[in-house]
């Protein structure tokens, strides 16, 4: 069905197009649970190379889509910027997928193995976990990235763009499509939501009565707030990366000034980007003036407590928002604490349990921080922005999740998996 | 504050309560996350002195809520057997304390580390979920058990039991406080909900405002599907236990029978119970009558589909509903499939993804049952009568879940925790 009939269905038919969709999908995840590896990375380089060949057509789909925002006033720079497909952002594209196809396929590795007294042989084995739903906005590289990803660890994926990039969506889907076919998987195990109706994402987040296992979102602050709170199905995700660089007394100077500077300033719009550093007050009169004067070098606005602006009077007062506050921007927030105790309890306190840093020379100061800050990565003497699949060595990922359940940190192709039970006997019955 | 006063609070004293309950849960799980084992241990092992110590006032206690029970017209057989302790009941329940004390403290734990190219070592390492709720019915050893399981593992417990049992689980709860504090934990580590209103229940599985990590219902079919309707967090739980044996052709006779015999009438009131027999019809004519004959000598009744009955047809017929159908009772559904493809077929439509078995000598039909079934636990040439904690090994369970999350099959004390990662390095940066 074309988008352009989608604004004519209504809601009633909506239902029954998710329903469909969902349940083709468990069908294509049941195929999927069980296909070799061999097929899913034929399937994989199948699709790279019809994205390449089809790069003209994927972006003249792009650019009407681009040509629809900019009819719309007030669309901002970065929205924009997000959805323009390039020919290199193409490439990536499909490397990416190559990338992905090489990845060791994680669906029947033994994670842990044992005997019993009896005679029973009983391994934990990896398994798909079914049927993900992935909710993004208008980037449409996201179809290539987390369709790849779920299928080389054996789910099925429902795929929910962002409305404003249906075409690139749609002409990327019809490459992944051709992929599967080309490996002989079932087409349904990547699908797009094929309808700007919004009532079709409250569905997805429903779960589809049961057809789906764990819902993805992809995008700002506003969209996880929405899925955290209306999804009926586990999530993997992080709302926010409010990360915290701490800087014990044994710290050595000249790596604090080169980690702080980079956690905060490499990239200051990631999740993994510092936005707070404490720094021990036994320390603060010697390491403060350098540290802050590093990152003022390198663009960084200040924004201090009393103790701070006690030794840097012209820095700015932080206020209490401060300390919850993800800037995403080169502002970085400055407290002064009574040791690594002050700082994991300031860390519990405002932190959002994505990534914490300490850096000192002192391992028993190291160990209590890297135990008590109860955060998915806690790093020593290393930038909060090495919070990331690729850097990880995981290849790559689907998100960061900061949830407690099995997806915990980078979401990669081993952490879209569940496991079971596989118990071998030779005729043990239980007494 | 006494349970009398409970019932003249509103649902406002109620909500500020649960609050409170779960704030003080929250701070108690903050210092058990890093707590020694040999802290948790001694606790434990107080708790477990002073349930032997106070007997006597366990079983008044015990039986004033018994008192209050006969008085209820119409209470059944089984609901006044699980309310009712002993004192032998009471003597199991300080011995499961002090076999979890036994077991190895998960926290901690590396699950698994490596080293990247620019020196960074990573490790993800075993963390507690943090406040596990568990909802119960009226069983008083659950508040023993559970409460302890859940401290063994790191995790602060708010214990909802049955209001017919409030006497009994406050005497309980009273030995389990007195245990936390011997240790110098914090008291809040263990709490029960101090009110029979209802509306706690609901405030529990809403999460308490984000105090609450994990639910775990423990009781029967309605009290779990209540529970994982309503949670807004992750629930530990299985719904049923509708599980198979597929007697392969190339099975054994004889282990056939003694594992379908022993799967199903073991113990007919569990989750690990067999509710449907599947035969290979290319052996169906052979194997059925002794197979038949075994579960009827050892009390079991029968009821067939149509293949079945045309080579007994003294079976009663089997009908649609006969396949989803957990009896918890001495009956068994029986229907013969065209091989392994169909019974998985068959088990993937009907099942309840809890455990199924396959019999049979054949490794290829094994191999493509384990990994062809999506159960939590699926066993070759053993009874499903193992899905249990303590005959995997484990130790005490808090139950079995069949959720994809990272809790699935028995929920001992490794399941009871999450994990982090934890980075070392010598000031890297990202460039």
């Amino acid at each position: 069905m074309s988008l352009a009939e989608s604004s004519v269905r209504t809601t009633s038919d909506v239902a029954a197009e998710m329903a469909a969709i969902g349940h083709a999908a468990r069908e294509a995840a049941r195929k999927l649970a069980t296909a070799p590896t061999e097929e899913k990375n034929r399937a994989l380089l199948a699709m790279a190379s019809a994205i390449r060949r089809d790069e003209a057509a994927i972006l003249a789909a792009n650019a009407r889509d681009l040509a629809a925002m900019k009819r719309t006033p007030g669309t901002n720079e970065a929205f924009i910027n997000r959805l323009t497909l390039t020919s290199a952002r193409v490439e990536a594209m499909a490397k990416g997928i190559e990338e992905i196809a090489d990845l060791p396929d994680p669906v029947g590795a033994v994670i842990a193995a044992w005997d019993r007294p009896n005679g029973l042989h009983i391994e934990r084995i990896r398994t798909p976990l079914g049927v993900i739903g992935i909710i993004y906005e208008s980037r449409p590289n996201v179809t290539a990235d987390a369709g790849a990803l779920c299928l080389k660890a054996g789910n099925a994926a429902i795929l929910r763009g962002g409305s404003d990039s249906f075409n690139s969506t749609e002409a990327i889907h019809r490459c992944m499509v051709e992929g599967l076919a080309a490996a002989g998987l079932p087409e349904a195990s990547i699908q797009i939501v094929p309808t700007r109706d919004r009532s079709a994402v409250g569905m997805m987040l429903s779960g589809l009565d049961g057809s789906i296992d764990v819902i993805v979102p992809r995008g700002g602050r506003s969209l996880v707030e929405r899925v955290q709170s209306e999804a009926r199905v586990p999530v993997f995700a992080h709302l926010e990366g409010v990360c915290h660089v701490y800087i014990d007394k044994a710290a050595n100077l000249e790596m604090a000034k080169s980690i702080v500077v980079n956690a905060k300033m490499r990239r200051v719009e990631v999740c993994g980007s510092a936005e707070t550093l404490l720094v021990d007050r036994a320390i603060a009169a010697a390491y403060l003036p350098p540290l802050v004067e590093a990152l003022r070098a390198a663009g960084c606005a200040i924004r201090g407590d009393e103790a701070t602006r006690a030794i840097l009077a012209d820095v700015t007062p932080a206020t209490e928002t401060d300390w919850y506050t993800e800037y995403l921007d080169a502002i970085i927030a400055v407290k002064v604490v009574d040791g690594v105790d002050a700082a994991i309890d300031h860390i519990e306190h405002y932190g959002s349990h994505h990534t914490d840093a300490i850096v000192t020379d002192d391992q028993a100061a190291a160990d209590r921080f890297l135990s008590g800050v109860d955060s998915a990565i806690v790093l020593h003497n290393a930038s909060t922005q090495f919070a990331d699949g690729g850097e990880f060595g995981m290849g790559a990922e689907i998100g960061i999740a900061t949830g407690k359940m099995h997806a915990r940190g980078p979401v990669g192709v081993e952490q879209l998996t569940s496991f079971k039970y596989r118990v071998r006997g030779s005729g043990q019955t239980r007494p």
